[in-house]
């Protein structure tokens, strides 16, 4: 398996590709999933290229876990949640539809579940809203 | 939210109850999940007391992600898996059970969904074949 450097998130690295933002390190990106399982959904993701857990380096990893943990803490803060489900993808088969490794984060809430994958976008400025609400969590 | 000593996986950190160990090292243990989603379904737990990724040390999480690598690559091998899909839950709402942290590495086949939490335990045997197969691929 070899990394696609077409994909999309690797365009969002390189700025040909919009996102809303929620924070950002010298190894790890965060910004909004917009077609969202439930309010809040965030996606990190490395800089380096990785197609998924199998190719990263470990070091890469340990970043990433590290920002997911804040990135976690800051999106049920900012959305008073009850708690998060994590989910990471592996190939086709363990659900992974974009080809750079990313970690869902997801804001859950009691007796909600999680919408399913139904490929509707999300309002760009509701997208908007949630990114400011977990960047302001952030800087609190 | 505090941590309850008394949770299943602090007595299995402790020896107090059996598990299907398929890696350890310092500050990780990787065992057989015994209700599995899927073959070879197997929990990675930070030896550490942490309720779940909110109260973790980071560093705890940096070991825990590299942990879930070395994992995931030899249950992918161990049954010639297609795919991985990664899980860990925080908090009710966010589908955790266990209130020690721990991360789910599921190996995925293509067309095969995962299955149902039913609360059906799979058979000791069973298990501890799945055990051994892992830990040859580890060992390989």
């Amino acid at each position: 398996m070899t990394y696609d450097d077409d994909n999309v998130f690797a365009k969002i690295l390189r700025g040909e590709l919009p996102c809303h933002k929620v924070y950002e390190t010298e190894r790890v990106l965060a910004f909004m999933d917009i077609m969202p399982r439930g309010e809040g959904h965030v996606l990190v993701i490395p800089k380096a290229k990785a197609r998924n857990i199998l190719d990263a380096e470990p070091e890469d990893l340990a970043e990433l876990a590290k920002s997911v943990q804040v990135v976690a803490r800051a999106a049920k803060e900012a959305f008073a949640a009850d708690g998060l489900t994590i989910q990471q993808f592996n190939e086709s088969a363990g659900g992974q539809v974009v080809f750079h490794l990313h970690v869902h984060v997801i804001p859950r809430f009691e007796g909600v579940p999680l919408k399913p994958h139904t490929g509707q976008m999300e309002a760009n400025d509701v997208l908007a809203a949630h990114a400011e609400r977990i960047r302001a969590a952030l800087s609190a």
